[in-house]
């Protein structure tokens, strides 16, 4: 059952008429425009004989579901209401909301109350996607497995926005001024949401609990100007985002995340240094497409929970990410 | 409790001296030579107040052991009648054998009845290790975790044995002559023990049955001479070994395995391509040490495979894997 039909939620929608083990079963989306209609219809397809509906509860009840694939909103708070509907109506969930990576670190209380009611229901919760869920958290914690010693994890991820959604350029704050793009850093409405929560899920991982995680933001400048279907960015305006959590225990620094968003970036990557014996040095040259990926990371993880135990878990507590070759 | 204090045993034994959270509780091995030794004396530690005992029963009984940590035999078969004990003991266990990566390949029937027993017993079993278990296998499929419309997974591994150990240079055949090398090779006396169960276990993970898994296996020959601490090479000997594993699906090559392990190997790494949306290009650049990282592959499966179902497993089922951050 898809809860969300917004960007991520209808490139899910396309994904689950290729998979032969996963059927959508019911559709629930708050906008009005988009109510009433049937989801196949709404992206492209033939029709599925299941009408996108504004009543969680009545889809909830009649759908049958296994599981929800949530695509909301980003904070958790935002989302809790949402969420325990869900696991009240003994339905597992599969969330893009990016806090949801690791939920104790901002909203402790709510994430042990999302978790009882979990146990309670007997259903399983987990937040997944690219980033938060994959490339700066779980690939990276994976490659420890094969390490000792474990000194510092580093993690860098560059990806080009240029040929992205528009709400993600926006979202970096193309086009404003250093300026405008400061205020808004200070007010901390911009930035990466799950970054800190990446650091976090690396952290407990790993079994420590980290002094502090320091974050610092700061604009990446065009140095020529760049123009993109969504935007125009002048010589001197900002092109994008250069965010770093760095979490530290007993004052040094174990855990590095380094992320860079901008129009134009260059060496796109998703790397992954660990200082540890072995060292690793590992490079996914291009870096791992966000949106395709996210997509995925959502409906390779819907069999997965399916087999979880119980509760509001993190991505580490399921079995190995992996993908299906179906009979599409 | 370690079984098997050979070349990979005592290493887990030296590195179970770094963590806080595992202790050696019992020990086995089969060599008079070693029965009746302090553990912590044999690895040049300190007397760990545990002796090496020849009798897996009694130390199955008196030592309370949560897991066994198996480092004995390469071939399932073998080991059978020392893993079944240890099942009906009650305990888990982690195992370096080879085709325990995937044993319903070549055995099923044994594989069946170990997964029974270990039902029957409520006791989890899992082979690991870096390859197979983690670099040719694990890794690639945790990759296909943010794919879909997977068409082809693609792995390679070239090692340089001149810094391992004696042993497997001897393993790959360095120092042979291009014909002894091919009568082993037709005897299949000589290759990598568990290539194909890597295969194997990518097409279990990713939901297919293979239609068959083809082996080629041909010797790396040196075009100049060669001398490592353990064996000299002549220019036109065989320097290692070439071995590949290739699965097909509806006569399409869907995963292909490449594996040279060879004395002055260059471009020495691990390599995965994914052929999908999104499609991934990772390197790990210098590889992953060998008998480093399976020690560690090892001994990071110890607290999960406690918390797994009971059953004779495949690393895919666990938990993901992850190393920790120790006191040590």
């Amino acid at each position: 059952m898809l809860y969300g039909l917004g960007a991520i939620g209808t490139r899910v929608a396309k994904a689950v008429y290729g998979r032969h083990d996963l059927h959508v079963v019911g559709a629930i989306d708050s906008d009005p425009a988009k109510a009433g209609r049937d989801v196949g219809d709404l992206i492209g397809q033939e029709p599925a004989g299941i009408r996108v509906s504004k009543h969680p509860a009545s889809v909830l009840r009649d759908s049958g579901a296994e599981v929800v694939v949530h695509t909301t909103r980003s904070y958790f708070a935002e989302v809790y209401d949402q969420l325990a509907e869900v696991v009240r109506a003994g339905v597992n969930v599969v969330s893009s909301t990016e806090e949801l990576a690791y939920p104790w670190l901002r909203t402790p209380e709510l994430a042990d109350t999302l978790h009882r009611l979990s146990m309670e229901y007997g259903v399983s919760v987990v937040g997944t996607g690219v980033n938060p869920g994959f490339a700066m958290d779980l690939l990276p914690l994976m490659l420890t497995g094969v390490c000792r010693e474990i000194r510092k994890v580093e993690v860098t991820r560059v990806l080009d926005a240029t040929k992205r959604r528009g709400p993600l350029q926006q979202k970096i704050g193309s086009g404003m001024t250093p300026e405008a793009f400061e205020r808004l850093a200070i007010a901390g409405n911009i930035g990466h949401v799950g970054l800190v929560e990446s650091a976090a899920l690396i952290a407990k991982g790993l079994g420590i609990r980290l002094d502090n995680i320091r974050e610092t933001l700061v604009p990446v400048i065009a140095e020529r100007s760049i123009r993109t279907d969504y935007v125009t960015v002048e010589t001197g305006q900002v092109a994008g985002i250069r965010h770093r959590a760095v979490g530290l225990l007993n004052g040094e620094e174990v855990i590095v995340l380094d992320l860079e968003m901008s129009l134009g970036a260059e060496h796109v990557r998703d790397a992954v240094r660990i200082n540890a014996t072995p060292p690793i040095d590992m490079v996914v040259t291009n870096g791992i497409h966000g949106d395709e990926a996210t997509v995925n990371a959502l409906l390779n993880a819907v069999p997965r929970i399916v087999e979880a135990r119980p509760g509001l878990l993190t991505g580490d507590e399921l079995s190995l990410p992996k993908g299906t070759i179906g009979v599409s």
